[in-house]
């Protein structure tokens, strides 16, 4: 059975992982779950991050579901460098997985776009490029400062992704893969970028392609999201790029997220795109969805793929029933998408 | 009187940049203007870019016009290193300046933006961060590749870019200016970065600051762009919010760009946002507002503030009055423009 280690966080991370973990339950009973309790609460507490004895018990679980950690008063940096992009970093979490959909029911806020016209995924690449960490400063806090950000490219971390984007776009319908990259400023890693593309392109005959710039494909998703299937990219434009994606399809309230090995040689780890929202933390009406979506990559990466589609359907029964702008209680979500899911 | 390079460039560029200047002769007769032949063709026919003797002329000038570079055939990086970025370089012009406005009679794609809701204007440094061309690549070829790119920010280069923002904002009705960087990620730039804002920020207690993430950023400028008044960002950030910001008002057919040297030592560089369009060049059909609203801009930089705004008011006649999809002439266009900015 599943060993899952959670870690719901901070905010309404509690809140909506709560409703992760009972949908979990109603369609895969017997899953086997500790609590890790890490975030800006225990930081503020014990000035703890990510004890390396903790780092060690998370390696042996299968998956880490992860709520929303952070708080305003968390200076910039620590928790982000020092828990979510340490957790990418030492379990290789290579792939990161951001579908986003324009889901019945939901209304975008594109005029010309239609309610399921939209179902893309950007495969971003999770361990290299500007989010290495190499980078440095000179003469701080003086007039001759210099600092410095380096983003840095293997062909083996480039290479991985792109074949992993290209595997998920033969298991979906239009098979297309986006490059989406700067080679005209960027002329180094562009090159190493469009290089792989190609190699990994020409094993797949049956998968089309194309390349985009950045400040095209921020463009495009805004004017024609449609045209996208499955999009690749690297680590910093995958991050501009998603929330773009979850802007056009709704907001970044309904979009999820996985940190994905894909060998599993370590966990992989699955979360919520939205962040702890300490305004509305404690009132039980954070709307649950981006974390159950989550919980539905969980259970697909974890080989069931049976129950992440039932509770992706319900998912999708749940959006179709609402009325925009209507109200929600986060614990009745979580209520009635276990029961979709079980139906 | 003002002496004008005007480097018209590849595909519809020779016809819009034809109209813009049409429209500066209408407002400010007189004006000297010397044609340079850059861009694709020379170089297919040359070989030659940017020779220096050309180089050195165009710095006599007081601005350059320039319509659009580029054809599929010239391999990516040649035009934007040997020539656009080239001359942002070689001439400082640190601020490049991307005014988007959702113009009356424009149907953004955006259900719920009235036109003239948004009015915002991005101050994109120009001459640092990683269009700075520093990188490399070791084992090229091989399965050991390594690829990287630097992303070069001073004190300096930082902190003059975002006094322009603030003294733009100070001219303006909502006196704002809105950082946006990746702090929590790309903490050494981040820091820099945020540290200049909030020193130069300080010595202006009537504007309104906030700081976004650049994530962030991207999603609410397709969700609520209407809070953006003067953005401030850096030179990759900036490529990729201007053509979200030019997209939710309409696209790139409409976006005007400054690449500014703002005291004058150098002159500065006015092009419309889009491309060459190959595909439809040639054929009279290429909407001239970009470069015409490109033009404006110049005017300003070089004093001419009231010539200035009454190209801007003239487009604003132009938009007001079109019928969404109906077919344009870009003459007559030009020819209505020139009418309205000096009726
Ligand atoms: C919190 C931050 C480090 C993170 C990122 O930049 O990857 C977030 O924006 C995300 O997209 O998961
Ligand atoms: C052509 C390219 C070098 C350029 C840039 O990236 O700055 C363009 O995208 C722009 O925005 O002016």
């Amino acid at each position: 059975m599943a060993r899952i280690a959670v870690v719901a966080g901070d905010g309404i991370g509690p809140e909506v992982v709560a409703q992760a973990r009972k949908v979990i339950d109603a369609v895969l009973p017997g899953v086997d779950a500790t609590e890790y309790d890490l975030g800006a609460a225990r930081w503020h507490r014990t000035g703890e991050v990510l004890p390396d004895s903790v780092l060690t018990e998370l390696a042996g679980h299968d998956a880490i579901l992860l709520g929303a950690v952070g708080d305003p008063t968390v200076p910039p940096g620590v928790l982000e460098r020092g828990l979510l992009l340490k957790l990418r970093f030492a379990f290789d979490q290579y792939v990161n997985l951001r579908p986003s959909r324009l889901w019945p029911g939901v209304p975008g806020p594109l005029a010309s776009v239609k309610p399921g016209e939209v179902d893309l995924v950007v495969v971003r690449e999770g361990t290299e490029g500007l989010y290495a960490g190499a980078g440095g400063a000179l003469h701080r806090g003086t007039p001759a400062e210099v600092a410095t950000e380096e983003s840095l490219n293997t062909r083996h971390g480039v290479e991985r992704v792109i074949r992993d984007a290209f595997a998920r776009a033969t298991r979906r319908e239009r098979r297309k893969v986006t490059l989406v990259h700067k080679t005209n400023v960027l002329t180094h890693a562009g090159s190493l970028w469009a290089r792989a593309f190609e190699a990994v392109a020409a094993e797949h005959p049956d998968v089309a392609t194309e390349y985009q710039h950045v400040d095209a494909a921020a463009m495009f998703l805004v004017t024609q999201p449609q045209r996208y299937d499955v999009v690749v990219t690297d680590n910093l434009f995958g991050d501009i790029l998603t929330d773009i994606a979850a802007a056009v399809t709704g907001g970044i309230g309904l979009a999820a997220s996985g940190s994905i090995n894909p060998e599993g040689a370590y966990p992989s780890m699955f979360e919520p795109v939205h962040g702890s929202a300490p305004d509305i933390a404690g009132r039980g009406v954070a709307d649950p969805v981006a974390a159950v979506l989550s919980a539905a990559l969980l259970l697909d990466q974890l080989g069931h793929a049976d129950a992440a589609a039932r509770v992706t359907a319900a998912v999708g029964v749940e959006l179709a029933g609402r009325t925009p702008g209507a109200a929600l209680r986060t614990e009745e979500v979580g209520d009635r998408l276990a029961g979709y899911a079980t139906a």
